[in-house]
């Protein structure tokens, strides 16, 4: 008789097939099963050959060959396929069995799928797991929330397989109940993107405003490595810019500027915009993607429409230094948009995030890792219900000294032409939120006068509504709320 | 036995009561209902007394009061109240009886609704209908769309009450099938985001930058109006300069700089995310609606972070003049992405909006009505296949003239710290869609780096896609797709 896995991983594509072998090295006996059945032998044959790893062909054998209660990692493509296997694995699972989903499904699939099988009576987790296909090899960053009954059946195999950051802590915590797991990792996703977009607007300034050579900008990023930016996306980003072609050339030259992306960028912009929180970082990051993919436009537009065609007239290592300190704080205005719709999700669902902990977690394994996390948890220590990350001491002292960097950066780069639309972003959200007057007033007064959709008063309680006949021809009656 | 009504319309609020008061100056004998039935009584003794108007106290009465097929306008709240009436009227009609929606609805409510009466054997018209208290009143802008069929019986009325633009055209047009026309009016509703928040902006650098006065800015936004700004929203906005307090105080000082919404801002951001269009004024004027509403956090973030606290030191009658150059720059920009998702999706639900005809509409009765939109008619009579407003002559040469005005003004905001969201976000655009180069190579170096994601290169052909091993110590496999 065959010794039953500890657990069994569903779907074996880059993501699946390295999270198996991380458990297998951690002395976890994995069963695993693939849909297409010949990959499942060939990685059998191949890459987990000699490891406690057993392959099966039919889900029937796979979930048979689990102890119970059976733990079963999905690894499988969001969406239908994710429903699809679901129903094929209920029928043969039994009471208290737990089923997780460790794939980037969206939360409210998640909240759904959960109620869904607690009624059949299994426990359901859905899980972040970040780090690419090296984090999953070697520890990814992993956010797990759903039923927090089956938490500790899993713990075990998601501590030991999860990096390391700080003093050895593994990068795993629960979550919270429902989607919490899936929400925290589409808002990491969403930080990535603009991540990724804020060094892309970096590198055009550098490659267009300054004409700098990728040998010259892989040092600078490796410099800025070792500094307060230092993190996996710049130390990525320095490898790239060092990367050659056979031929000696710089492969990134030859690489397409037509961005692809996966849909988890717009899933954070979509819950930003029901929850009402500014995310402009990352609604700009989500739509340059959309431009850099429209080339034949673009090639069209670059005919037609002029720039300032201006040249640089400014001292090339001062801006270099700007830049460092400008990207610094337009990352720390990123991550508080991120963090106030983490709050504001939280505060909605009663997830009882805890920020402290999502920084540290987010510090190993995962894309967005960074010495920078360490602040952002420090922060969420001293204060728990911190409104704004930009009003913790650490990061406001940081930002009220560098900011004219941030303002030297996008106004050299409005003059010049070079699109810098995150870069703004942040500059227009840190002075939005500094500004104890907006222009709003006069939008509030537009609305009622065309709308009849009243406003509030400086001098009058809130909460108390009113409307002028602007015209002396309106009526008297609002708008808001319409009459049923 | 009393004649029959020509129209019933459901919902008496402001919208709905002068609707009808519109239709029966026009000579159409109209039914009304209202759930709060003291409103048809009061309406009937007030306003709406000696006209052909009938008031009805049950959706039964109601309906019997119409001549058939039946044409019933609701103007309800969006959401459940509309399924809700619906729900009531079904039992009561007959086939053939048109069901009209003409209250800011969600595009896909409308197709789905519109499906479900078709299989009762009913039609439905979801409609767009713009212009405020005020246009209801002397002639809104009308988008419908829905089932073509019943459009015959529905135009003589709207196109009666319909605002007149240009030579007297009627600003009504038939949209498209589906959800056409309440797709249009949301992008309508974006736009007017856009432009308000726009507005909002250069009124902030008057007030925040230049010190101006009430009634200085009067002055200027009633000159803007007699030139190419010329449009509603300028014009009331010079009207809101002026109003004045019994005391004789400015009543725009003393309005609450807190922005509400009702929704279709956010809808029309969501839509572009869905279709992957850049839309990043309006997400931007969303966004600065919600940072506006948190007045307690800017209160204390304004304490706490600092400007740049630099006088400003130009020329005054200077900037205001790029300030109107920089509104009109933007404001092409943002009608450019607006008109560019509209294309987007009518490609995609296969309406075949006429873009001109759009325009045209949109001159008289609407919020955004403008001289402006002459100019975007012009270009799609020219080229309706036109792909991006911006390529257009008319438009090419005046933003080509005009685009150091807007530069201008987005460096000197950034320089003295006064947030111009939007205008950042229209630069961003600009000089994005002009770049044959962005640094999406570098994004895709990054995916492919991490995550396998793979990339195309420049010296290949499009859809052949690359991965290279960067470490050194990856696998060979990619990440896209997932297999199943």
């Amino acid at each position: 008789m065959t010794t039953l896995a500890q657990i069994g991983v569903a779907g074996l594509a880059v993501m699946g097939e390295n999270l198996v072998l991380n458990m297998a090295g951690k002395g976890f006996s994995v069963a695993v099963y693939n849909r297409t059945t010949a990959k499942v032998d060939a990685f059998l044959a191949g890459r987990a050959g000699g490891l406690p790893i057993t392959g099966h062909h039919s889900v029937s054998d796979f979930v048979q060959a689990l102890e119970r209660p059976r733990r079963i990692l999905m690894m499988l493509k969001a969406g239908e396929v994710v429903d699809g296997f679901i129903a094929q694995l209920v029928p043969l699972l039994e009471e208290g069995d737990i089923v997780i989903d460790g794939g980037n499904s969206h939360y409210l699939d998640t909240v759904r799928r959960g109620e869904e099988l607690h009624r059949q009576g299994l426990r359901f987790i859905g899980t972040g797991v970040s780090g690419g296909e090296e984090g999953a090899l070697r520890g990814p960053s992993i956010m797990p929330g759903g039923d927090v009954s089956a938490w500790p059946m899993v713990e075990p195999v998601f501590t030991a397989i999860a990096a390391r950051a700080g003093n050895d802590e593994p990068c795993c915590a629960w979550m919270g109940g429902g989607g919490a797991g899936h929400f925290v990792k589409m808002v990491h996703n969403g930080i990535e993107y603009a991540d990724m977009q804020l060094i892309g607007e970096t590198y055009q300034i550098m490659r267009q405003l300054l004409g700098l050579s990728a040998g010259r900008m892989h040092t600078i990023f490796r410099d800025w490595n070792s500094g307060d930016l230092s993190s996996y996306l710049i130390e990525i980003t320095a490898d790239i810019f060092d990367h050659r072609e056979p031929d000696g050339s710089v492969l990134l030259e030859r690489i397409l500027d037509a961005a692809g992306q996966k849909g988890t960028g717009k899933w954070t912009v979509a819950a930003a915009l029901e929850h009402g929180i500014p995310l402009s970082l990352i609604s700009e990051s989500v739509f340059a993607r959309c431009i850099s993919a429209q080339l034949e436009q673009r090639q069209h537009a670059s005919q037609i429409l002029r720039g300032p065609d201006l040249p640089f007239s400014g001292d090339q290592n001062h801006l270099i230094r700007d830049l460092e300190q400008a990207l610094y704080c337009a990352k720390i205005i990123s991550y508080a948009q991120g963090f106030v719709l983490l709050r504001e999700a939280s505060e909605q669902y009663g997830w009882h995030l805890d920020y402290a902990s999502i920084a540290r977690i987010w510090r190993g394994g995962c894309i967005i890792r960074s010495i920078f996390l360490d602040h952002i948890a420090d922060a969420y220590e001293r204060l728990p219900e911190l409104e704004n990350l930009l009003l913790a001491a650490y990061f406001s002292n940081r930002i009220n000294k560098a900011q004219t960097k941030l303002r030297n950066v996008v106004g050299l780069a409005a003059m010049h032409g070079v699109p810098v639309p995150c870069f703004a972003a942040a500059l227009s959200y840190f002075d939005s939120l500094r500004s104890v007057r907006l222009p709003a007033n006069l939008l509030q007064a537009q609305r009622d006068y065309f709308g009849a959709h009243t406003y509030e008063r400086t001098d009058r309680p809130r909460g108390e509504f009113h409307h002028t006949d602007w015209t002396g021809q309106g009526g008297a009656t609002t708008s808001t709320p319409y009459s049923r």
